[in-house]
């Protein structure tokens, strides 16, 4: 049994995957803020896949932890994971010991690429040959897997295309830059921008322009923009054949969709080469509530083949 | 021996490279017009590096040829060469039997992203883990070498950064679409909207700039932010460890590269993220002359390992 976890900003999904790649167990719990709080989540959430969804803790053979920060390449730390309240956590290191089975960490975006994979995968699709899971949540990135294999990069900012440019007179984007697609995508930079306390304001600019709102128009509309672009982006840069979209702001659903399917279908109409492309048929949607980036954890968890000391260990002790 | 061309508009380029990957000789020839000239240059490049190069062609274990076109993946079918007068050809059907040895085609700039790589290596630097080849020509393409192996995409279209664009309201591409990348730093594109004629466009633009003229410091401005653009693209998508120019354009060589740095320069002065990248660092120019292209091929074709039947064959005939 692999144990795959997705630590997000205010709950952790865990899962349990068996050796056919199948979801024995899931349950969500909240998550701590701060290093130690969210180590602890770690072990608590590992500790509730067995007192409350059934999972042998005995067979456990590797957790893997999707998070949103950068991981320094080749090991368990984590850098900038903001949302978190974590400037910098050896996460592997931290938990590993009371776990007493090999630890991988690995970014949650990327994390989801390979779960979203999986998952595409599992469907009965034939496997594509390559694909970008693009996130749509506070920020924007992707994740790009190859032969089912995660793309890394050389320096852990491989699918960071939230932050290329696409309009040098855009929005000013918190990194700095102006016209970044995630100054015009980004749930956070829509929700910055729509300046009206919301629960779900992306859901709001949505509703406001359908109102005939022009400020809400203009927003719903960049966020089609910048998705299409960072669609454009991938096919036009890794050629993957397919390009699944996730995250919180996909829970639009259709309304989203149909969005962005008009800007790919305005492009291909002024391009021959654009609409050679076919971008349209190559955009999927993740199912709502799929386990994406917690199922890829488990997967980037069964990568690891190191072994670790085991100290009161609570999955084999 | 290991025989590589690079099929140009104007000129073809022939190495024989011998198994040490050293060439063992090189020589230019004018390439025809039209599929039935374009398949003879071949030919004739493969006998003239016998007859005028030395090499003995009895040794010759592959022909690997670089063509800008569209290649059919998995074939050696050229699509759209349109440089050469070329709608449609299947080149290695057409030279493999006269060669008597296995043909491979591969899109000009890829094979020049895989010949870029051997030469860096070869220059006793460090193997970059991945590394793209940005060509900077009448268009602009990329290609992306990881781990010493080509990234060749789903469909064909891996590299093609030249038609992402990078502002809504920039020049129109002949793609169809506006601000492409190639619309703003494309020598072609340069050269029509320049309008002067001149054998060397680019050349002139740099040159009217610093004489004052505010038309060509927009072009020449336009250039830098191009390539800065397609840089950023490159890194902040596949996360390569270099990108290295190539191509006509950078003939200008410090001209061009001190514009670019500085365009790097802008935007990690307004984005610590931008700045965390180092990008400026990571950028190398391809040395004048260097046979990049037709090194390449000769890799391509070392890739095959079909057999073809001879009939009348120039090299083992």
């Amino acid at each position: 049994m692999r144990v795959g976890l997705d630590v997000g900003g205010t709950k952790t999904d865990a899962v349990a995957v068996d050796a056919d790649g199948e979801i024995a167990g899931r349950l969500r719990i909240p998550t701590g803020w701060g290093p130690d709080a969210v180590a602890q989540t770690v072990l608590d959430a590992v500790r509730a896949l067995g007192s409350e969804a059934g999972v042998d803790l005995s067979t456990v053979q590797s957790v893997g932890v999707g998070i949103p920060g950068q991981i320094e390449p080749g090991t368990g730390r984590v850098v900038h994971a903001v949302n978190l309240g974590v400037d910098e956590l050896d996460l592997a290191a931290a938990v590993a010991p009371r776990l007493g089975v090999p630890v991988q960490v690995e970014n949650d975006v990327k994390a989801a690429a390979l779960g979203a994979h999986a998952l595409h995968t599992r469907g009965g699709a034939p496997a594509p040959g390559s694909m970008a899971y693009l996130n749509l949540g506070t920020g924007i990135a992707a994740g790009i897997v190859s032969d089912g294999v995660l793309w890394r990069g050389a320096r852990g900012t491989a699918g960071e295309v939230g932050h290329i440019s696409v309009d040098p007179n855009g929005p000013l984007c918190r990194c700095g830059q102006r016209g970044c697609i995630e100054a015009f995508a980004g749930g956070g930079a829509i929700a910055e921008r729509w300046a009206k306390r919301s629960a779900l304001p992306v859901r709001d600019v949505f509703d406001a322009a359908d109102a005939g709102d022009p400020s809400a128009r203009q927003l719903r509309g960049g966020l089609a923009r910048g998705v299409a672009a960072a669609i454009r982006v991938l096919v036009l840069t890794v050629d993957v054949d397919i390009v699944v979209l996730g995250g919180g702001v996909t829970a639009l659903g259709d309304r989203l969709m149909t969005d962005v399917a008009a800007e790919l279908a305005a492009s291909a109409e002024a391009s021959p080469f654009m609409r050679s492309l076919h971008l349209a048929d190559r955009v999927e949607l993740l199912p709502p509530g799929s386990p994406a980036a917690a199922l890829g954890a488990a997967l980037v968890g069964a990568e690891g083949d190191a072994t670790h000391d085991a100290e009161e260990a609570l999955v084999h002790g």
